[in-house]
């Protein structure tokens, strides 16, 4: 066995505090989030590998980018290999070859987004999967189940996350489901870990929800935060509301989850909003847009997005980002990777994957670095003005 | 310009011997081919990168694979991004950022597998691109140019490669097209390389072609090697014959080869065909085979060729080949490469291709070494043996 690498996991390992703080810069702070599976510097990114794999990228690349959080879904990983699979085949870490922290996303935005004939009742949520038609059922604790089984070291509670819009009725009902469900997960993986425990802590977060209305929002903070969680989750944002308004009841949230425990904004990771989130106090970030553009071609840069296949590249032997350090611009030309885009070669799409999670790291260290120098503020009007001014419009998925 | 790795290239290497005999058992012979971007143990595995890139693998994969030379196709390259674009970002090398050896196909085959249209006459070729259908047209002193531009270390000789099966005046012809071709190739490289020389030099093969008709076999490789090239393919087989027929023909050829110049058979790398090969006194191979089959999900292992979405690999902890000590398979399980595949993860192909091509290096690094201890026959027969026994049947693209 010990040809996998990631089988050397530390077995008894268990940072009895989750997150401790470094720095803060008005509601802007650093700290360090300890797994038994490594430590995560924050404000971090964390790139998606929803089925076990961040898409075109290995382990090696991400550790390379000094990614040090992959974040996969619980829902996803059910159906295709099924959990337990993954659990008798080591776990997430071993099965996917990647020994550093994961977190497990609990299924209740993407039963919300991608299942169909959704019944929902106070107990759980019956659908079809989105692959087979296969008929499912999720429940708190059949949903902790499979978050137990694939053993991350952060997994999520399970969430009833509303669309946007929706009638302040229905967003309420999702809240309050939302907490009930955050309760009854806790209980659950409280007794599952107990039974099955893996070598390493499972932290158990639970998530805010309340849509886009301040009242909600504050009553779903003040019971989510009371259930005694290792972490906190803004959840059911980044759906379609405008950004102000996304901002605004990022404020308001904030503002009720307690300062020693991390923070973590689900499914934001455009720069400007990555940015404009720390500001704010957030911790952590996931999102599929530097994958997902990296697969259409659109790379970010620090003035803003360009599509690479723009025929102004064709001869230019510059890289992707003149100010990027990262091994895809030490080594390819634009006009290389234009090329590979326009002769549909799979290796284009993963050398802008590969830079654009290189961007996204880059930029929650500058913003850390920011933050201990006690200059957030400037900082984050500089970075958001030079890359906002410039940014040309570019088709992504 | 010294962020490219690729750009630090001899500037005044130019080996007189480009290849020397290390060793010989029978047929089989071991040697190394001196380019002005390295050298290269032979027998050598080159895989394709038609466009500039291996699919799915970077050149950092191909060093780590010890991947000594590569292969790249004129005809694609020409239509997509075009030559003087390649040459004004530095060459292949520098515009792929791969600093090892590289060979050129001079699209003798492809014009005649995928252009439509085709038109030939004695002075040369005209057709349509496979692409948009454009008409082109080539003939040795364009094709010569091509290549130039290009400035990959060895680049072939334009040649009219007849299909399987055809008549015996359709091989003579294409054969003696062949050999006035090779003149005229020889004759234009030498003017275009004396005018617009690249820092290292650019050997030029001439390939001998007459289908399966051991007469014009002899014959062309008779003409084709009285012309002075730096080394000598075997063009026109693995196009549908049989393998008997294949090894007969190639039995004949060889025959008349040189013994002090490389032997290259052009577009064969089944791992059977290579083993049979070398043990004929081939140097040179290249193929698809490793990276076509590495994306539909068949790999190669010395126990055959195997399926890898094959339902009894869905808990297989094992690597995809017990023996192989390449990364993919000291690092991940055939029940995650099979996932992967499952999932269409673009992970998945990438890791077989890079598992496939390692299994043809290996290949080729065993055979060398038996030769030198002069084992190559029972080596072969050991080899081949175990391989074919097992070998199940798996859908290939």
């Amino acid at each position: 066995m010990d040809r996998k690498v990631q089988r050397r996991v530390p077995t008894a390992y268990l940072p009895s505090v989750h997150w401790e703080s470094i720095a803060s810069d008005g509601a802007a702070r650093t700290g360090v989030l300890r797994t038994g599976h490594g430590a995560v510097r924050t404000p971090a990114f964390m790139p998606v590998g929803t089925l076990a794999t961040v898409k075109g990228l290995e382990p090696r690349d991400l550790r390379e980018l000094e990614v040090e959080m992959l974040l996969a879904n619980a829902y996803h990983l059910t159906l295709r290999p099924g959990e337990e699979t993954v659990r008798a085949l080591g776990g997430l870490h071993a099965f996917m070859g990647w020994d550093g922290p994961i977190l497990t996303d609990s299924g209740g935005f993407q039963v919300f987004s991608l299942a169909s004939q959704r019944r929902i009742d106070e107990d759980g949520v019956t659908f079809r999967s989105h692959i087979d038609g296969t008929e499912l059922r999720f429940t708190p604790e059949r949903v902790m189940e499979i978050e137990a089984a694939l053993g991350a070291d952060v997994v999520m509670a399970f969430d009833d996350c509303a669309p946007y819009p929706c009638s302040e009725g229905d967003a309420a009902a999702a809240a309050e489901r939302t907490a009930c469900w955050a309760e009854r997960s806790k209980a659950a993986m409280e007794t599952i870990a107990a039974r099955e425990p893996w070598p390493w802590p499972q932290r158990l977060y639970g998530i805010v929800q309340g849509s886009v209305v301040p009242r909600l929002r504050r009553e779903s903070a003040r019971r989510i935060t009371s259930l005694g969680f290792d972490g906190h989750a803004i959840g059911g944002l980044s759906v379609g509301e405008p950004k102000e308004l996304m901002l605004e009841t990022l404020d308001v949230t904030v503002a009720e989850l307690p300062a020693d425990r991390p923070r973590y904004l689900m499914g934001v990771g455009f720069p400007e909003d990555v940015v404009a989130a720390i500001l704010r106090g957030v911790d952590l970030f996931d999102c599929v847009a530097p994958t997902r553009h990296g697969r259409t071609g659109a790379a970010f840069t620090r003035e803003g997005r360009v599509n690479v296949e723009n025929a102004r590249f064709t001869t230019d032997d510059a890289p992707i980002d003149q100010e990027c350090g990262c091994r895809v611009c030490r080594t390819w030309s634009r006009a290389y990777i234009r090329h590979l885009f326009r002769s549909r070669e799979m290796l284009g799409p993963r050398l802008l994957s590969y830079h654009n999670v290189a961007f996204l790291v880059d930029l929650v260290a500058e913003a850390r670095e920011a933050i201990e120098r006690g200059e957030a503020g400037p900082w984050a009007a500089r970075w958001s003005q030079r890359y906002l001014a410039a940014a040309e419009e570019v088709p992504c998925a």
